[in-house]
């Protein structure tokens, strides 16, 4: 079951992209799983892909076509990576670009293509051929929750964040979409993730703010540590609205919420992680370097035994200690290190805090949403990052289901 | 289920050591639960300790102790680690080796204490004090497996491993004991390792032997990737057969037993591993160093999607390429990558083995015992190591015991 996570309400349509979401049974049956986003001439676009070095086909191409050429249309399919697939992986990336390119009138380098699902099966790029007509004629500015569903794959809700931001020259939307449940360590960008906005934003600019949002949210959540093939973040700027960041105000109205949204939908990855029954916050501060910071809280976040506390709602703050003490912080002052559960105090300089009260630790690690800040008592510096707990079901979905 | 793992049948008694186990109630109820390893006067110790910066208090006062003096009596407890009690904890480790120094008529600084068990409580030193006196009564040769039993904690099954040696001067014996099954990812020894021999050794050499052994063995298996607080592995080397090493042929073939012996009991860890259904040996040849094959070694240990696969026989090898594929190796190029399951090769140039087919993986997967090959034609560097799967019993030990 998510923690705290239900079906968006309401994905508010961006001029100048539009969206379909068809039955193409690539693997699932009775069941929506190619979906096409088409952003109008004229727009700018920005990516960050997975640092995998088997890194799917898709991404390859993806990458390649981004570089060349203002993307026209992104093709999107799930249950199937098109990763581990060798030089044949690569055509079908390329065919299924060439194909949809096709179909809309644009150069097969104006697609990106994206795949997720399945690694080491061939992809089945006839069964998107049939279905791409149809594809293209459903096209439309409201089908934002459509595609959220049908990218699909262990994710038990479609997960989407919609935003309206007033700059100067008037209103504009920023909209996105992600999924993603399990090999969910993003490094660049998670699993997938499809923001837009109607603002007219220059290249440039347009990945500089990527990189930004990208860092404070796909790049700071884990639920398993592993790196997906597959990773990609899609930033569409099409510049319908007409209006554009004319101010350093407006830069700032438009990246603040550009963050927020992008962090809500790294969050909702994490909300939904495979298993998961808590929802983690780990906020490392007075650290010497953001890199220490987050080697600290990942280590807490990867470390089996403390999922298993979280998920046992066991206040066993030593294995939070001993995981904390394995991050390989050099020459760390175990007695300058404070803890936190929430509002309770475990840990002070090192050791159990005198005050602490093993009721009061029972109480925090009850609720669905815990924080756990350490002060480490070396410097400035801090990071956060999101996760999950390791539960039964994690064991029984991954056991059951082939990546 | 400890994987191929059985009570040992017989641990051959060191001349010049003495062992005791007796019920001191520190936590445990029925059972034995604290240890003494005397050994006499005259004989060599070697230490090695974890590297985790949250350190238990007796692995201070035994680093401290090993240092300034040859050591006459281990007494180790289970049930508490000790770790996590600030300067109470350093209090009672040391007031511990006094007591025991006392009882024994020693030094305190010639007694070494050890610890293993529930982290952030305080040690319960009188239940110590009033077993002692029984304890040091009791010392005899033959109680080797008696302190195998003594020592565990979610161990299911006591582990030991006893072998002789024969030397230009005589034969000489070696046995060890170790417990561990969680927060095991050893760094520089596992959790608790006990080997003595009666050769005659000199200090120094001593402690490069063991270094070199526990390299090979402790420091090549991981159940979690946790690192504990209170890993030690303690080389006793008595005298008591007054044979020395006296040659470089002595040398090897004392050193490989020595090595054997290590890896053995190490792996029993593994077998014994909380949850383990499968011993799984990660064998990274053809790479540029020593730490990249590592690096590649552990990381598909350490995942969880790995793990849980391995635990539902599934021949899922994409999953062991994306772990392998996030290690960090530089530049790795990914076409020049090899990999098998045992004697079915998976994966050629990168890509999935044309002639792989999925029922000959299936065969493998569902052994008891599975080696996955790589060869990262890179260069000449290897690393093997040992680990388990991930089951629903792994979930459930580490959600209900209190570590």
């Amino acid at each position: 079951m998510p923690v705290n996570l239900t079906v968006p309400e309401e994905l508010v349509p961006v001029p100048g992209i539009r969206l379909a979401a068809v039955e193409a049974g690539i693997r699932y049956q009775n069941r929506k799983d190619l979906v096409l986003i088409e952003m109008a001439e004229g727009g700018t676009a920005a990516g960050t892909f997975t640092r995998n070095a088997f890194c799917a086909a898709p991404v390859h191409v993806a990458k390649a076509h981004l570089a060349a050429a203002a993307p026209r249309l992104l093709i999107i399919n799930s249950g199937n990576a098109n990763a581990g697939t060798g030089i044949r992986g690569m055509d079908d990336a390329k065919h299924s670009c060439e194909i949809a390119a096709t179909a809309l009138g644009v150069s097969a380098d104006e697609v990106l293509p994206f795949s997720t699902g399945v690694i080491g099966e061939p992809l089945n790029v006839e069964a998107i051929e049939r279905a791409l007509p149809d594809a293209v004629a459903a096209l439309s500015e409201d089908a934002w929750l459509d595609a959220a569903q049908a990218i699909m794959t262990t994710d038990t809700l479609p997960k989407g964040v919609s935003r309206q931001v007033a700059l100067a020259g008037g209103m504009v939307t920023i909209t996105g979409i992600c999924k993603g449940a399990g090999m969910i360590r993003p490094d660049m960008a998670t699993m997938l993730a499809y923001i837009a906005t109607d603002a007219h934003i220059p290249g440039e600019d347009l990945r500089a703010m990527l990189v930004d949002a990208v860092n404070l949210s796909f790049n700071s959540v884990t639920v398993d540590g592993d790196t997906s093939t597959n990773d990609a973040c899609i930033l569409l700027a099409s510049g319908a609205s007409g209006v554009e960041l004319v101010s350093d105000a407006d830069r700032e109205a438009f990246t603040a919420v550009l963050n927020e949204l992008a962090m809500e939908l790294a969050q909702a990855i994490i909300r939904d992680g495979e298993g998961a029954t808590k929802f983690i916050t780990l906020d490392v501060r007075a650290a010497a370097s953001r890199d220490e910071a987050r080697a600290v809280a990942y280590t807490v976040a990867h470390s089996p035994l403390v999922k298993t506390a979280f998920f046992a709602s066991d206040p066993n703050w030593g294995r939070i200690l001993a995981a904390a003490g394995r991050a390989g912080v050099h020459d760390m002052d175990i007695d300058a290190v404070q803890v936190w559960l929430d509002e309770v105090q475990i840990v002070l300089n090192g050791g159990r805090h005198p005050d602490y009260r093993e009721e009061d630790g029972q109480m925090v690690m009850d609720r669905a949403e815990i924080t756990v800040r350490f002060d480490l008592g070396r410097g400035d510096a801090s990071a956060t990052i999101w996760t999950t707990d390791l539960s039964h079901d994690y064991v029984k979905i991954n056991a059951e289901y082939r990546t």
